[in-house]
């Protein structure tokens, strides 16, 4: 499903993989930690191809939806076992994180609710020793509150000790203050690689009456369109023509990242997920 | 866990029931719709109480997080399953937005996605012919695009045959502009019955030197804080005080749902979800 990928990924950023369902995230994942093989295409980190690359792929943890551990270890013993296998965990990060989320150490792991499982594993993402860590939807099944404790962790963290994260979620306008490049999956291709500046800078809402606002953006690469009424909503990606006069009627703003995904990929053709 | 809770529910009304993970909103879920009962307190619709009362019972439909339907029952049969259970209806609905979503009709249950499978609850739940209709938890596993979808979906059908819903999410900002009534569940108690707008009116943000800051609000219902060096913000939940001078190096800002929600219940003793 997913072929001809090409993807560099640099240290120190935070990426965002957005992608509707079934566009195929996890899977991605699984070929940049070498978990499936890629038929075409090339993910390199710093510039070195990571297929069958151990050096790499020793510095590389993904936090994924699957649950890997034995259903009826407790949390605590989870959090050694982990230390055991990845030299360096940050054993203090562990502790205040399971405290500041109420985390219960005794507790088997197949008595955890999906919230808690995604904090287990988001506490450990967070806490081992690695310069790449891939995040897919880390806040499954948590609540507001615990959302936003973990995307201050994450900011924490990464000012403490700088390294890569690749954070994959539908939750896009939670994140979008936290990413500085975004990727777009479509139908199995990279359809977008930008920094979240750049891409935001791209999107506009052109507001007016129907007649004006299709005049207006005639030409353009409209992405979608909201109609009320006689009032049109164009969204558009891209430039806008720069010696066209913006009629009076007619506004021009820009839209939040989740409304830009939503615009870009609402043509994709609708699959069930797998 | 819930008892001597209080509740009034009103015709054509969308309220939304926030709470913490764990704070038992599916559990009142439950006893509004007389699956199980409640030790003490009552709940009324239209002021009848809801306890036996087939008559008021007939009226209601819960889409729940449970799955209730046979594992190889196929997405078309159990259509057809629910509109011999529940007369009236809307099968023309059903159709619209079972193509609107790109839910397969041939798809047996346990084949379906967790996202899918909110799809298919959430598509019965507005096809259903009934005055009260709760919904839990209903964008589980919804990408953004259906996400939006569902909420232009039921705003819709609600100005088309307006009657009452309730919904519970996580993700609060994204239902705050559908919802004219808060219910707010902290402790097995209703600490917050309020209209979306007052709630909103009720809440904010207080920002400057923390000095200041600390002064100004004080006597105020400190609800949360946030610091950034000698930067402070101050939370704030009810009225300030009309007379006291507000000082310049001080900024009044109100905040959004979901912040408000946040700040009001961090203090909740963090529990593992059962």
């Amino acid at each position: 499903m997913l072929d001809d990928i090409s993807l560099n990924i640099q240290p120190d950023t935070i990426y965002g993989l957005l992608g509707r369902n079934g566009a195929g995230k996890s899977t991605l994942f699984n070929i940049i930690t070498n978990r499936i093989p890629m038929s075409a295409g090339e993910v390199t980190i710093e510039g070195e191809p990571i297929a069958n690359n151990d050096r790499v792929l020793n510095r590389i943890y993904l936090m994924s939806e699957g649950n890997l551990y034995p259903s009826r270890m407790r949390v605590g013993e989870i959090f050694k076992l982990t230390a055991g296998l990845y030299q360096g965990m940050d054993l203090e990060l562990v502790s205040n994180l399971t405290q500041q989320f109420g985390l219960d150490v005794k507790t088997r792991f197949n008595k955890l609710s999906t919230g808690y499982r995604s904090i287990l594993k988001l506490i450990i993402a967070l806490s081992v020793d690695v310069d790449y860590v891939f995040l897919d939807e880390p806040t499954l099944g948590l609540d507001a509150n615990h959302r936003e404790l973990f995307y201050d962790a994450l900011l924490d963290s990464y000012a403490k000790r700088p390294r890569t994260f690749v954070i994959s979620t539908h939750l896009i306008e939670e994140i979008a203050n936290l990413i500085e490049q975004v990727w777009v999956l479509q139908n199995g291709h990279i359809t977008i690689n930008e920094s979240t500046e750049e891409m935001l800078q791209k999107g506009y809402a052109i507001t007016g009456p129907t007649e004006d606002v299709v005049a207006y953006t005639a030409g353009l690469n409209v992405i979608g369109q909201d109609q009320l009424g006689n009032l049109r909503v164009n969204y558009v990606y891209g430039e806008l023509v720069g010696d066209r006069a913006i009629p009076d009627t007619v506004s021009v703003s820009h839209i939040d990242l989740q409304k830009l995904f939503v615009n870009l990929t609402s043509q994709e053709v609708a699959t069930v997920e797998n």
